[in-house]
């Protein structure tokens, strides 16, 4: 397919490097300029203008946030000028008011949008292996089918609306981040009454846990070591604020959230807003008196 | 083996009735008689007094909480009176503190004690399929490793002290309320988005959560009948107050707890001491007002 | 002095109103006719364009929040189009980084900035008993004296960064709702003892607790009649939000305040988003099977 | 009146001294001498069994917690061989649940017991300053009205069931908690948006919060010296702990309670549990990054 690629980070790069793979005709567009150069190298074109990603059968977008979305694609003679029958995919993790916002905004300009979050790292999506959570008219789902099924694994079709993936994504995001506080908590209570962390994450990966959010969390708490990050810190606490905005728009209380928000913000405060989220795990240690 | 058992509630019944089958010849005793008798159609010899379950080469401990136990074991001339060499297997969920009591009592008199909480429900038990913490010197665990694989389908051996292995099963039940904690009010958000919360659950159970606390726990919520209690709410709430214990014990912070309490606390309030913990999930609905 | 006036909500009408009385030239612009010709009918002009308001030696802005903000003084001409000496007054509840962005709005176009938000509920404000808490170039606080005086009973000077003002605002705010939260907590558990809640009111605030804070509210959450909005519920969950953007922009943080945002979405989505913000009581009551 | 006292802690002490100057015959009982015969000193008479201190016509008991009280009061001989018309006073902070077991043992016994605890800190006892809470029987209650009034400057009568006493009493300590968390995060907040937290205390014990609570706790945290302990950070986390539990009795949540006991278990864990409770504070300040 002819197919426009916006936003080459580090989760983006590998996304559009698994459709050029698959044979797709890809324009990437990045804001700077050393991603874009890097997937010309695998076979893609370098766009000058966003808008010029926008003239195929098709188009990723893959930002950081609101509001850099909204700057980029909402800008002037964007999605004016997309071409008619595109779809526009949107796979960043946003908030479920904005990704209503982009259902309406799309809708009034006839064009296709589908939300498509994903789950997985930068490994993950380098390995093409990320799960897919879809959701908008099933028609378009369906012609960008070979799209998602060469940027990931499975594809999980959550429903006709756009924002009800962005809403299961920031649920995800949220039990991982509870799992992983869980965890630290746990962690930090074991090594104070001078047990060995690694016999307790051994046996609940072994037993009522052994499942990817644990087994990839556990072992990486009690290494401690949190530079390579996979997903920042700071990231992190963006996905529990999108979490506690989708939570005061449907007046539905989030407890642990709350808990996550604070030691967040505490792991900010000390430094680690770079690193990767589940340095989160020290906050729980340093507050039992464990430094690190 | 020549044992004892002492405590036929859910979860002891399943796990006599495993040493019963696996060919021991078991002493039971508990304080209503209905249970006791029906393990003694099993081919099981039912005693009057506690202290005759302590003249064999060991004897399991099942019963409710630290209070029970006390109770029924730390009266005169059951301790004292117990055969020289007999194991003494506590399966029970006790407070760290309890244990260390424990492992001083046994140490004073002499007697071999092996901590050896259980992870299970009362099916998984009665299939004998739990899995066993064990704790303790050595030398008593292999004494009666033959028990253990009778009761279990696992043996996690986790150290020479027996309250660590309290500690873990606490830590690991501690982990399992916050896991229903996290889905819970998961659900809560995804339903008042109006948003099939199925499919939240199929998603995460196929991905990163695909373990058997939230593949459990998940449609349990999902459900919402929890009239039948695999494991009590209040038993629920004793074992969240065990985690504060705890922590208050090494000093070690544990937020999630504090949340959880409250939310048992809530849902005791509500009339649902004696149902399934998963029903703290109706805490979650109810404040984002949704009627189970 | 000449004076303008932006915002006739429930707080500027009454303030608005004192500046009149006290001799002052009044400007006032309001969205919605009705307030304004109140205002009228005492003596002041009313003004068609908000730029009107802008060419006195001071102006005084009231209006809900950041965006309403925004959107009424931001736009073109209004401040571009401000008389060269004119001192502004922002006394509504902004955030601190808001107050920051108009700190550098108005450095960078000459103009005095003061920030006065005040202290003190309708009748409060209609009595000009508010208590003013006004930061910003002293030389520039000294030139609105007058007007602060008239408005209020007390000005206490904080700083002279206008946003320290907006800081100490947040931060009261934030206590008077922990202490709404707290005696609500109280009141719920002395009911559940069968014991009556006035006599813990009444013990509180005859002894250490003998402040407007606890002897407003405590009665307040006793007689339940939260119909009469002093504080509208919706809006103090705005200024939980201030308090929560506040302690993640500066890395403290707010435990508390996680517990207070959770209690009002919990209260919004049970229809009190327009009651008196005391209202949020009823959360603990409901939680602990008392209604109301 | 002819009087027994037990327990000469440094609140105690202040009260027993009271009770001296007003004139009353004081019969002490300590478990260790020295703060016995510094009474002796000023005209006590010192008692060696506990018993001999109740053969009065009233008895007060102000001993640290409900364990202390058990084994010091419940012991053989002491309430068996209590004169007949005694009045049994205990002022101790006390659960609610052994208050209401308390209640059982002296009707049983057919002696008087009145429940009353006082609000105050050392320095406020040694001068008589203290309020009395005072439950019970009211024919009871006006018998020993005479040290009531010696030992407090006033009586505040909450009803005829000693344990409501208590309740009110654990409710005021937690506001007490809770002013103390809020005014610390508030204080945290402040010092990391570079304004002067002095500002902060001076504007709300000014307004809003001009009460004892406040105005003693405010600068306390500000000063942040703690080594002179009015009332021990330890015994503050076992009122937090007289208040959950009091919560998990009735099912009433207490969401602020669950961060108090996490703030104060951290704060142990940190080396203060011999500090004034207002080391708490410390916590607040840690997580912002602040040290002291």
């Amino acid at each position: 397919m002819d197919v426009g690629f916006i936003g080459l980070g580090a989760m983006g790069s590998g996304m559009a490097s698994e459709l050029v793979k698959a044979g797709h005709k890809l324009k990437v567009w990045n804001r700077s300029r050393g991603p874009a150069e890097k997937l010309a190298r695998e076979g893609a074109i370098v766009v000058e203008r966003v808008q010029d990603a926008f003239q195929g059968e098709a188009v990723v977008t893959m930002l950081a946030d609101d509001a850099t979305i909204a700057s980029v694609i909402l800008g002037p003679g964007v999605l004016d000028g997309a071409r008619g029958d595109l779809v526009h995919i949107v796979s960043a993790t946003i908030s479920v008011a904005f990704s209503r916002r982009l259902e309406e905004i799309h809708a009034q300009r006839g064009l296709a949008y589908v939300a498509a979050p994903v789950l997985g790292r930068p490994d993950v999506a380098a390995a093409g292996d990320l799960h897919i959570l879809a959701a908008g008219d099933p028609a378009h789902i369906r012609r960008v089918a070979p799209l998602l099924e060469a940027m990931g694994k499975a594809t999980w079709t959550i429903g006709s609306q756009p924002h009800q993936a962005n809403l299961i994504k920031i649920a995800t995001n949220f039990l991982l981040a509870s799992a992983i506080e869980a965890m630290s908590e746990s962690v930090a209570l074991a090594r104070r009454h001078d047990i060995d962390p690694h016999k307790l994450i051994e046996v609940i990966t072994g037993t009522l846990f052994a499942a990817p959010a644990y087994k990839v969390y556990g072992p990486a708490i009690l290494r401690g070591a949190f530079d390579e990050a996979g997903f920042k810190l700071a990231l992190g606490l963006k996905d529990v604020r999108l979490a506690l905005a989708a939570s005061e728009e449907a007046g539905a209380p989030l407890p642990f959230a709350g808990i996550l928000r604070d030691n967040f913000v505490d792991a900010i405060g000390h430094g680690e807003a770079e690193k990767d989220w589940a340095a989160v795990s020290k906050v729980a240690l340093r507050r039992a008196g464990l430094e690190s």
